[in-house]
């Protein structure tokens, strides 16, 4: 169950303190050119050790490609990219041999498999999502070619909201912050937490300019449920809401939108209907807890059920909604070109012209 | 795309307005017996037509079972259950032939598929929710002899958010409402929003005790991501939210589940950790737009793009919200059980242990 | 597991006494013209019944379409078909309620399972094949809008091997003989193995014209391996060959299809290559073994493991291979469509050429 | 489509000259010791340049594993193993770069997927099959613990049948060779088609043993017909066959295995009834065409359509299916190990006694 995706389908693997995690691509189309400078531009994006908002652990997370690429152009063979890991310090981790960190999925592993990789949260580590980042750049590569774009930033830090959603400007900031306005508050506030030991929570905005209308494959393959099931999987995220995130409040009324000539008058839906896209915007929002990796003492118990008060040590994002929006973005890739390829078989149309 | 679950797998078929509607569930475990009194009752709770809080198309939704029961037992063959359509009024549709209704899924199936069943949404009504309320039906049965009890009620609606969670309340309520105090002040909002000829949202919270730790396949079929996956599937949800609807907002510290001997000291994760269900009630809610079947004039387009002031006809629920909450049960249900076979085969001790 | 098929997707149930069998279609291309008339005449063809060299059991096999269909075309969404058992005789089974028929799945039914519907065999019985040639009518219309065909008949009865291989000759055979001069004695012993309650094994050949370059997913949804799984999966088929049935005692220089201008000088290779189509016509042959139902006595045990000599009574084919036939092609048409969708999301070029 | 099975379900990658080759297994269950050793001697029983009967091509097929493993034990996470490809020589294939080889898939990748990977046959090369034999070792060692064996051996070659089947003889046998008596006679005939620069096809027979009752999932993906999948996906294999290959010749009397109180009492049905194994050993053999790859002027065709007459160089076995018995049996494995898991959901009393 560590895959992703119906045609445009991934599988990965790997654990935080592991050789090398990884990922193998089942159904890349032939004849995408396959740009190693766009995957690591977009690995960089991630990539931790970058400044203080992020954690510590410095990983050049250089992705090699193993196979489906030949001659700088993909085969439609499986593409495996994999990543070595270099930065460990897996010793940080051997107190924590026999513990459970609260908020974290050592007791929920432990107790399923009966073993635990503990090093680093083994596989439950967001060290995974290096992977998703190099398929979804791989996505994005198709993307590109249709003139498809996928944006993010980040629209609330610990409670706090921002105003503006500027993707341009999330571009360029360190925390990838949609709001100038609030930006110098939303670091301080990092900081802060960071300084006592402590993490923050925050909202990630995705917007997919210029899908076509008819992505996502009713009536449980929508396109809102699976990017829901993509987003969720994510590490740290806890909700997604898409569209408009007051619809619920909303009176029919007020939350419909109306059809005009070119386009839809307003997007409450956030460019889905009935899971289907529809030719506008899709937008939604997804939520992140804040860190579990704190320092302080905290109560837990270990394998043998003894209570123990524990006190973690090691290299953690002060918040992951940052670096998280990158994977958000991955992942809306990888559904997006999974529709679009299913999407293609729909019609007798298509068929005939493509036969 | 019309399937769901890995090992407990169903398909769902059927129109609004068609002959019938109905399911096919693979993967049935043998041996269970089929209670066809308790799946009527449940698909009583959905059905449509029994008070003033929802449309007044009356249908009995009479479950028959086509196969894979025998003398009262699974066999561990297909089991394809049947509601056959009987209070369809094809007719009031035919005005809505070639427009598109705000909020609805005909501008996207239209444009997707280029053809349409017109008559009552056809494939994107929520008529076909009775279909995973059968489904769940069944997958409650298989709960029920583990002990695993699945509840849910509205804890908001028209923006109005009820103080208490009361479970067997929601139970004898018309509304499902699981706050006592603001039933009252609900019902009124319904009946003020219908009597507008309008129509409003709301939340649902579902609820799940004595799910055994273990539950959720890292790292794409997580207990998380696949319940949001199917919550985000049913018609009109736009989101959910897993444990603490506040998390995003609270610090590590906040927000991090202490563990004690026994249990959790507390469950703002929502009884699941790195995506498996941790042993702590399971809780999430969900937001549900408002019905966008209104009876007020509204701008559209019609399939050759002219504009149209459209005022539609019909039966309709004035919120979707509280049949949805027994939607919501069904595929909570199908997602818990899929997990617990799922989850069987982990182990070599559980594989040692049967064979 | 009772699912087929990966874009063109279907579900079969139900039992040989139950109330219905049927299959749920998903994935149907919209805008097929749904000729019932055809599916019809394709039951027809398998229909039991209808001469002394099938079973006497006289099911009309009438397919009801419950939805997918609307004004005659397909609309994207499940097509769900239904065939109503009309002409059960349960009481038949009565006297094998706890014995284990040699030859016949209910002794391992019994012990996986641990419950058995016993009544004719109940799923495994071959009555769901039915079911088969309904989904196979639907792929059949796709094919014939783009020109492909599918054929077969029976090259070999009791060991005896016909020569010749005359399609169009078994359209018009009782026993779908490709063979004329073979189909005398053919029929000959079918009688002579029928008086003498016994029953005979046979070999079927499928050819499938005009397919197109390309059809085959490597390395394991190949189209050999799938023909091989959806062929192998039909009751009493003990095997497949693909292509020149003695290839394996050629020589590499006997056995290679060398290449022509405009096409391979010789079909040693089924039109496979690789798994994928290579233009030519791809042919096969399957291996039934005969029906087990004899009317002999015969040594076996009971659920209590009794020793029991036992003979069988009922209606049975004397020789399953010729309505076999039907069913083969049926599977044939389904594996062709889905891996024609398939191939249309293989290329850039075919997705530049669709969005 | 590059993956097999359901629970124990893998991902295989890579191409015969590309930097590596490898597998992705997900479904492993947690708490089963890696033999790394083990592993590596099923790599070194199906190495190639290890005799005169083989390809002079000498790899190592040194096995890495990259993840899924802790201290020698699976932890229930993805167990990634890669294969680095050391002895390439890749410029003898610069001749085929626009060449059609006959026999091979060149002609049907190219025109698929309008690029071709033409070193060493890219991703259609049997160097592929080194992967399945990595995943099978795995596959083993599960069924080594519940006492299941796996067997096989080459029981024809170049069309002369063997008489004897002796699965031990054949563990010691360079070729496989089933029988002892005709083992010089084979690779007499195997050296003769060598110096004539032509290669041969042959038969291999695989037997399972101790297989529990019920192993296989009912309709569509019953024991046999996986078992086919599995093994028609192999490089040059053809067809199939399960239990007595002469079954379609007899009669039902002749055919059926009567049963008796402690087993079958033949076994012309090899182990599987109603696509369920029965207890009984299961027997089937495949038949392999003889490798495409010779050395002798052949005709064919370019990328431009040219006709050419064109003479292969290169390194490659004069017979395919000795080191295939390995590939066969590590299908097998894959098949059994899917099979047992899967099996353990069926039951609810099975259910009831893991939760």
């Amino acid at each position: 169950m560590n895959e992703f995706g119906k045609i445009f389908k991934f599988t990965t693997f790997g654990e935080s303190h592991g050789k090398a995690i990884g990922v193998v691509i089942d159904g890349v189309p032939a004849g995408l050119e396959i740009d190693e400078e766009f995957i690591q531009s977009e690995m960089e994006r991630r990539r931790p050790g970058k400044n203080e908002f992020a954690t510590a652990r410095n990983e050049a997370d250089k992705v090699e490609i193993l196979s489906g690429v030949f001659e700088g152009v993909s085969t439609g063979t499986p593409i495996a990219m994999v990543i070595f890991n270099k930065n460990q310090k897996s010793k940080d981790y051997s107190n924590i041999k026999d513990i459970f960190r609260p908020g974290h999925a050592d007791f929920t592993y432990w107790h399923k498999y009966g073993i635990r990789d503990y090093r680093g949260g083994g596989r439950s580590s967001a060290r995974e999502t290096a992977s998703r980042v190099a398929v979804g750049a791989v996505a994005k590569l198709i993307l590109k070619q249709l003139n498809i774009k996928i944006e993010s930033g980040v629209i609330e830090i610990g409670g706090i909201r921002g105003t503006d959603e500027d993707f341009e400007f999330a571009k360029t900031s360190e925390i990838f912050a949609l709001d100038k306005n609030s930006e110098e508050k939303w670091k301080n506030l990092i900081l802060e937490a960071k300084n006592k030991h402590n993490s923050l929570g925050g909202v990630v905005k995705v917007r997919i300019q210029n899908a076509p209308i008819g992505l996502g494959e009713p009536i449980y393959y929508k396109l809102d449920n699976i990017l829901a099931s993509g987003m969720v999987s994510i590490n740290a995220v806890k909700g997604i809401y898409i569209g408009n995130n007051k619809s619920h409040t909303l009176t029919g009324r007020e939350n419909n939108d109306e059809i005009g000539k070119e386009s839809f008058l307003s997007n409450n839906s956030g460019g889905i209907l009935g899971g289907i896209s529809n030719g506008e915007n899709i937008e939604f929002e997804i939520y992140f807890k804040p860190t579990p990796s704190i320092f302080q003492s905290q109560k837990t118990i270990d394998i043998y059920r003894n209570e123990v008060d524990f006190e973690l040590k090691g290299r953690h994002d002060p918040i992951v909604a940052i670096r998280g929006s990158v994977v958000a973005e991955a992942m809306s890739a990888v559904v997006i070109v999974d529709m679009l390829l299913l999407n293609m078989t729909r019609t007798m149309n298509n068929l005939k012209k493509i036969c």
